[in-house]
């Protein structure tokens, strides 16, 4: 009997993010009983919402990972063993595979995907990414041709795309970035209309000269200062869209809000998302988004690590803001 | 030719709301030209909302009163003369006609309003504050039977009908008061399922004792303190309505609102309003309140003064609660 590697989570995270918080473990590679399927994962995808999900914070949108369990997290790979009626060894599938060579599935939460794409481009693109980017702002933020957005941690997954999906709807689209590598990457790669960085660029000037016109819509990856300034500048009937706070997911006192003031003068709407509330609508999601990749409008950016160990050191990167492009692990 | 009075806006409010802000003045009661008419008000309403009016900040969603311009204020009164070919002589109006005895009109904003109903009733719940609420609670709130509302300022007069249209419809009330007298009367008076004094009371104790299951709508008139504690106890998919932050109006320092994250971990919606964006709106708003206002279940107390000098005197009410019900002043 052949085994496989899988990696659990032991420890919670306090302040770092590192190795000692996993255990590599050596598993036989199982048969699946009627109704189940094997597989084998080629790629797992690395996102910010893991960080969530490995606290123990029970107030969270979805059941904390409980210690001893592989560490969860979305990925693709192909059936190689099959006892459910809808799949077929070979086919390409994406899933919540977690930290895993091989993954007995019941076929829920389990969709195709076709086998011709590169697998970079699914798990930057079509998985988690896209499809938040997706809901937040297409549903959610019903961009308007002719609006300003504003954009945090516009070069990871979600944001780069959230921003050319507005480019695409005809929106003025302004990222705030870590790097100067990264600016450059969204303003003439990706063409955003300009990009500010946060590490380095005085906010409330860069900002005022980049939205002339004030800003319709703020859709929100990061947290930290910035936040401020975006929230002083939204325009009348300005809509707000809070995807991710990485800022403050760590933080022990995680930073205060804007006084609402603003949300009153501006009749402002601000709306907190997850995409676990929207697993059932992932068709339509898909759907929606397919049009924008196949119009060739979505560039990306895979940051792709090698092997499963490499999960636990890259990691830190989606604190850090090191990786460059849609981190992944290639198994 | 005889005269009437009306007050004057001619100081900005720094600190203290009073009579030196204000200049009262004598003017010829004047005819209507072809198209207006001319109404006699009989009484007019003191909202927290004119505090925001009075003020020079540019920010705010309704342009401020000019310095030398009569102070805004809605009312009813009595159709006297007419040119106008809606309006005829001896027609009860509502509309906003600022501190003044007599007021000309175009008609545009103005409402007529059955002659029979009393004109405390008319400014406590049809008006303004009848509006206010169905728009924030029933049409932004989207209340349903069975979840748990909390309402500031809840002895005001948009809280109070805020808190007894959602028992109208179902929902736990618990109101947030200054006072143990408005205490008791949401409580005994409106049916309130609890009350809450932030100004006695141990706010977080208090309140998780009256919401057992949390809260789904947090409707906001008032900020302060109390604001971070319920938004600590919001649920899943709850929704925020900011509808006034009296307690900022006039600060330097606007308090900093909670942290977004659990706007993210609670997938909470917060909004927004001001009634001057849904004017063209009123007939429906009117059309949705009427069966409860019929039903009787909606309880009012007016607070009324005498006299347009009164005014003066009774805004800085609107700051201190000092007010005992909708605040008024009968001419």
């Amino acid at each position: 009997m052949s085994h496989y590697h899988a990696v659990k989570l032991v420890r919670r995270p306090e302040k770092a993010l590192d190795a000692s918080l996993f255990e590599k473990v050596s598993l036989p590679i199982p048969e699946p009983a009627e109704g189940q399927l094997l597989v084998r994962q080629s790629h797992m995808s690395l996102d910010p919402a893991m960080i969530g999900w490995m606290s123990a914070d029970t107030e969270s949108y979805i059941p904390p990972v409980a210690l001893g369990e592989v560490m969860r997290s979305s990925g693709v790979g192909e059936v190689v063993a099959s006892r459910h009626p809808d799949f077929a060894v070979g086919e390409r599938v994406m899933g919540m595979f977690g930290w895993t060579q091989y993954a007995l599935s019941s076929g829920a939460g389990i969709t195709k995907i076709d086998a011709a794409l590169p697998a970079e481009m699914v798990l930057s693109v079509l998985a988690l990414p896209g499809l938040t980017a997706t809901q937040g702002l297409l549903r959610l933020g019903k961009p308007k041709a002719g609006e300003t957005l504003v954009v945090t941690g516009a070069a990871g997954s979600v944001g780069s795309l959230v921003g050319q999906l507005a480019k695409a709807e005809g929106l003025r689209v302004i990222g705030v970035v870590g790097s100067e590598d990264k600016a450059q990457w969204v303003v003439d790669t990706l063409g955003f209309d300009g990009a500010i960085n946060y590490k380095t660029d005085d906010l409330a000037a860069k900002l005022a000269e980049l939205t002339p016109n004030g800003v319709d819509l703020f859709f929100e990856n990061t947290g930290g200062p910035i936040q401020q300034h975006i929230f002083g500048r939204m325009n009348a009937h300005g809509r707000i869209i809070v995807c991710g706070l990485i800022a403050d997911y760590l933080s022990d006192t995680p930073a205060p809000g804007p006084s609402w003031l603003n949300i009153i003068k501006k009749r402002l709407t601000i709306q907190g998302f997850t995409m676990p509330d929207h697993w059932h609508e992932i068709p339509e999601l898909i759907a929606t988004l397919l049009p924008y990749v196949q119009s060739g409008k979505l560039q990306y950016r895979a940051h792709v690590l090698e092997g499963l160990d490499a999960a636990m050191e890259g990691l830190p990167l989606l604190v850090n803001g090191g990786n460059q492009g849609k981190l992944m692990v290639a198994l």
